[in-house]
């Protein structure tokens, strides 16, 4: 399976969770699984690409066909208590952009 | 030093940067060393993000003043070669997106 997303030609956006970890999984890889789950059905998700490092430093970055679309997955339910686990316990540090995407440029030798 | 980039409140840009490695180093380590010194001396540029697994997937996220400034990076020579090998030699695949950051939410328990 790829890991790099292509997303078809199309305005689109994406957000880019930056994280650090604190030590311990306090319930955090169960709940990162169902939050992969739960997004995968969300309305106007595209695809996401997340790395995370042993370090506990990692990037995801999700894309999204709209803003609205990405305002309904941050008021999810199951996600708003994500978040507030994650604010509380699973992060030392975060940061959430939300960005317009105005080009790409995608290359992937498989395909060739 | 914390690894998650907060920029001053201002516009900004993001450059997403995917990519799976190949296997073997090829003299990727030292040309990846040398651009992180010579983007932190290019006119524009905010800071970085960067992680890669052990698999060998990667994402790293710059982050600019300007659309500009993305386009006079992209066009400086040393990185022009770098962009080269990386295609050809480095990367199976990768994706560059240009972003325009529509807002940013930052987190860090250190600064508490």
């Amino acid at each position: 399976m790829s890991k790099v997303v292509k997303i078809p030609d199309r305005q689109y956006y994406a957000v880019i969770f930056t994280s650090v970890r604190t030590d311990g999984d306090d319930g955090y890889k169960r709940m990162a699984d169902e939050m992969v789950e739960l997004v995968s059905k969300q309305p106007g998700f595209l695809g996401a690409e997340s790395v995370r490092d042993a370090s506990g430093f990692g990037i995801t970055v999700s894309y999204w066909e709209s803003l609205n679309a990405i305002r309904q997955w941050k008021e999810n339910p199951s996600h708003q208590i994500a978040q507030k686990m994650g604010k509380e316990i699973w992060y030392k540090q975060f940061a959430v952009r939300i960005c317009k995407v105005e080009r790409d440029n995608i290359s992937n030798k498989d395909d060739s």
